[in-house]
């Protein structure tokens, strides 16, 4: 026993256990399970891992006693990196990750982290094909709805559909004449049935509305038809964020933007094990192209709905 | 470094790290994410795995490729548990684990494997108050809709439906006329739509349809409504099972049977670590209870709602 204390053998062991730890743990921090969006996003994420023979250790960053807790015990386990999704984890948390050269890459973040990547959503080309597909079915009176303050992708949607509409109506006046935003507090189904109760109980109602989720959009659709008596698409129409199952549901049927879960989990992935590689680095941000799914809730007809 | 060889060290060391490991790492096996009710329940069980100072280590059951291979790596890792959630990972991987005496805990599933512990929501009670609830409202050609057959949770509650109609009928002929089964292929809104199709089409509708999950009866409401012009809960009346977000939205008002994830979540976790301290005993089974959700769909006027 003496010699191998004197050795230091203890250490070293350690040591090498602690380092290949770090190199097959991640933590995946993510928050709003009841968002099937998220949901799906998790899932494809902790598949992404397991073809690398990553192991995820997932923490809910909806409770702040749980994150702050699960983030130290991450730090201890000496984690190969971080994942983070969630929309309201603490940035605080991840500058300690990266003090501690630990990799961190977000999704759908802002990207103001010094060594921090980031996959993202094209939310700028997501929030024009909106705009084209509520214009091109006649829309005039637009209203953008989602979370511009809290959230980073609820800002980027409402900038790229504010730049749109600018850009349609600088070619041809007539075909946008009023666009407005109205701020939600989340992206929540109770929080599209606020917004529609806000917005169409004024003199003048929106006939074109973009919504930064399908949930905001189907609290929106349900509060128009049964409080408003109003038919969506005939006289309001609507298009979604994200593409979640209720999306394609018959009550619904919501022309939507579908970000592709798989190739942000992949990108996401990708950027962090080469990270664990090679620490050093400016950050890097990877935009990951979305897609428009036209469903009835746009009024879209099969005229011009093409090309 | 002979000394320390001579010694057996090295083995000692990284035997302790890994007893401590081991009491720390639970593995989570879970599918299905795209559930709602399924990624609340894990929300639950990795918050209430953090109360404890557990790690969770998650795994996407979805993927066959995947499962095997993480569950080789949670046994090389020598996990301190397990939690099982899914209905679709194959019972022989649990039987993997107890040989290796690491605790297993199952979450509404079958409890036929010797030294698993079972959480289960009450099925049986659940089952017997959705019967209720459409006979009191009226119905009296009764449907159940589900998963019979490779399902545990959909084969408990059609039993636990059958009798409890049976038992009305026995007391009281007249009030339960008719009872049938329609068997699904899982608990999918699709799954419901084509249920729907299916009873629908038929000479003699029911007027009472009691589907074992909430997603089956948002199709299958969608599709009465949708198709074949029927009023909810007008003509046909309607029961689901889980109590998901959806099911309080503007358009279903689905009355359901409430799961209460957080007591399924807790009652699982301190199963296991009983278990983790104390691995030698029989296999037990715990009882979560279930609460009825009265909402629009099932018909229940403010006279018949009472008690």
């Amino acid at each position: 026993m003496e010699a191998a204390r004197s050795l230091g053998y203890q250490v070293n062991l350690i040591a090498r256990e602690m380092i290949m730890q770090r190199s097959s743990m991640v933590g995946v921090v993510t928050a709003g399970f009841e968002n099937p969006f998220r949901a799906k996003l998790l899932a494809h994420i902790i598949a992404a891992l397991g073809r690398h023979k990553l192991t995820p250790i997932v923490v809910n960053a909806d409770d702040p006693v749980q994150i702050r807790q699960s983030l130290d015990m991450l730090l201890s386990y000496r984690i190969g990196g971080v994942i983070m999704t969630s929309a309201s984890s603490p940035l605080g948390l991840a500058r300690q990750y990266l003090e501690g050269e630990i990799p961190v890459v977000m999704i759908n973040r802002a990207s103001n982290l010094p060594g921090a990547d980031v996959a993202v959503s094209d939310n700028a080309a997501g929030a024009s094909l909106a705009a084209h597909m509520l214009i091109d079915a006649g829309a005039t009176r637009l209203t953008f709805v989602g979370p511009t303050r809290p959230s980073y992708s609820g800002k980027a949607r409402c900038t790229g559909f504010l730049r749109a509409i600018r850009n349609i109506a600088n070619a041809d006046p007539h075909r946008a004449r009023h666009v407005d935003t109205h701020s939600t507090t989340g992206d929540t189904y109770e929080c599209g049935v606020a917004a529609a109760h806000a917005l169409l109980s004024q003199a003048s109602r929106p006939d074109g509305v973009f919504c930064s989720s399908d949930l905001l959009a189907l609290g929106f659709i349900d509060t128009a038809r049964r409080h408003f008596a109003m038919r969506v698409p005939e006289d309001v129409r609507i298009v979604g964020f994200d593409d979640i199952p209720a999306a394609s549901y018959g009550n619904y049927q919501l022309c939507t933007i579908a970000q592709d879960t798989h190739a942000l989990a992949d990108t996401a992935t990708d950027m962090l094990i080469e990270r664990m590689n090679a620490y050093s680095g400016a950050s890097r941000t990877r935009v990951v192209p979305v897609t428009r799914v036209v469903r009835h809730s746009c009024g879209l007809t099969p005229t011009n709905r093409l090309p």
